[in-house]
């Protein structure tokens, strides 16, 4: 076992962070993406305050998944680093978590709404709105607070089953967060979730009232995914 | 005759494709375009889920008009492939029809909203309202519902005359499509339909009762289309 | 005297027909730059419907001041050309015309209003609000249609003296047209429209109330205007 | 001692002028950054109306931090220039300061409108609302208008330990501006204004009562800063 995670997962947690910038979900240093090794039992993730463009596989840091606790080098990692390893911890199926700063999601999240299903677009990939937790408390806030934002999204999605069938929740007040079987897939999820949160808000300045009927949210979903999806080509 | 499309053809639509990403009118591998070859009978398409960074001419999916069967290779087409086919056989005139998940063109479609003509900018190209069409029942969702997707945009547009005349429309809930002598054309199309859709949103946002006197749209189309058209230069 | 117009007056007028693309003003072949040159009685504006990539100086149509005519060449010019030249015929002043469809300053003017003072960015440019011309009657869209649109934006604004003081106004329900002394400086007026339009409608969505103190207006366009101007370089 | 500023001042105060147009806070020749030397008692700061393309650390201009004087060289200092200085005086702990035209940070300004802390990316960064300084007056207006621009914001900001405290503010109808340690700094806050004025703009146009827990904004900002903060890396 290694304490510095494998060449694989580095470059593929590499490739995930450097999408935040060139698919503009964040400015400056913000943003964080981690992928698990669950054999050896870490994660990689973004060190703290390191420009995307000076991001490298060597300066990803790995975690412990037991204890959180850094396993090689001197760098710490994203602030954000306890509540990607809350995730690992309750959802076993997820291999990825993207943390951003996307405008219209963190529009959402500041206004403590829901992303509506409105249409096709976001249907085609989550199942539902994408809610937002419940906000903090006090003692929440003043002790593990990375943590607490972790189980707070954890209490609204439910359990792994949960997670994997709704790969998206908003932190209150704070922005999105997302989770797939690959580090490369929830940061996919997260460009969703931006595009999605982006034809929301401009649909309900046009129609308050807009909303999308039930059986074309599902026959979207299930265009895409479970047993008699059609999309996409297996290369 | 080939099974395949022709170069040229596979050419114009892979270009087509391309200005996808080019205009911003979606994200990831969302949109898509084809091209007919009527002597041939067939359309050629690009292919489901295919990054276009990655697509070629060889990737693009050649159907058959009259049967809706992959002619050649083994990647699935869009999803949408039937409701292009739709229209190539209601509308004999048409060469090219374009999918995208543009922004402000979807604000519109979720909102269920016509894209009103509220200047010269919308009149240049498109001669009225660019229209919703009506929603899909539950039956025309459950079962063949990308053919009615487009049966129900038929139904709003009408015949071969009307579709020349009137080349997009939204798809309730989900977003535009155009179509047009030729791909590119089509795309072209798709364009416009996204700028008008912005310029239409910020204008009701100023103004929620700006309109545009009839006489001048009129004019406006007129000068770029029909016996008297002005527009351009034939190079 | 040449027909054509003289090289450096069309390498300036190619110049800042590129602006109009690469400042985001226009999509497609949309927008159009002209620049005069009184003593050959002539000026050279864009051709018709040809892509901003394909423009070279060759391209450029040289027109007959006094009588609209193309004095060389196989190409059509601007179908605003007759906009542009009632510009230089009425104000001897200005060397250059700009017309765009940038997204904000459309939406004032398909809204019918003016663009509203509300900050120094406007007025450091602008001495007022940028106004829309009055909507042109049924018969003045039937014949000379551009001509009558230049028309009703020189009631808007007044004499040389005028033109000179505010060089920018709104075509109702089309967008905007800016004049200077060389075409690049009314294309500047045209990036600057669409910059102070953008932060207007943001500003009348934050405070429909808002406003500017005339006093800091006039502070403002006296730092670069008028004798007591001490705004930029001479370089 | 040098008229001139060090090579490295004049490096750092070229880069962080640099990131004005690269990250899309001001259109032209808008905007301005400076770096101050206290030891040789002068700042270089952008010179008026120069293009940001044409830049050079030759071109900066040099001034006296006491008398306002340009100390070397035949280039007006920006316009803004005493706006800067009179923070100089004020604030002996600041290196740098920055002034944009950013579109959302001016629509605040615009609008008379505080910034609100509406979410943990303003808590991260800012620890309360970003201030819109008072009007000036019909006085203020006519004389020494740029220094009287300084001392409204002084006004509102307070002493130096207030200064490093809340590092932005926003001149009444004009935009903001921004100072810290460092010239790049004070660039790097006037991204974070204008990012957080966008993503509160469009949080108040979903929800007019949005609002942040007291508890939760000082988290974030004790992550950033102060004794226990555990924020970034030190490389």
């Amino acid at each position: 076992m290694t304490h510095h995670g494998s060449k694989s997962l580095r470059q593929a947690v590499l490739r995930a962070n450097q999408l935040i910038p060139k698919a503009g979900l964040a400015a400056l240093t913000w943003g964080n993406v981690s992928g698990v090794d669950r054999e050896a039992g870490l994660y990689v993730i973004k060190p703290s305050g390191v420009a995307y463009e000076d991001l490298t596989e060597d300066l990803l840091v790995p975690v412990d998944l037991a204890t959180g606790a850094v396993l090689a080098g001197d760098l710490r990692p994203s602030v954000d680093s306890e509540t990607h390893r809350a995730f690992y911890l309750r959802w076993p199926s997820i291999g990825g978590v993207t943390h951003t700063h996307s405008t219209n999601a963190v529009a959402f999240a500041q206004a403590a709404l829901d992303i509506p299903v409105l249409g096709t677009t976001h249907a085609d990939t989550f199942n539902g709105p994408v809610p937002v937790a419940r906000q903090l408390t006090v003692e929440e806030c003043a002790r593990d607070y990375e943590l607490n934002t972790g189980i707070a999204i954890i209490e609204t999605i439910g359990d792994d089953e949960a997670a994997l069938a709704m790969p998206v929740a908003l932190a209150a007040n704070h922005g999105p967060f997302t989770w797939a079987a690959s580090a490369e897939k929830s940061t996919e999820y997260a460009i969703v979730c931006e595009a999605v949160a982006e034809m929301a808000l401009k649909t309900l300045a046009l129609n308050p009232a807009a909303s999308t009927p039930r059986h074309l949210q599902e026959r979207h979903f299930k265009r895409k995914h479970g047993p008699d999806a059609y999309y996409g080509n297996a290369r």
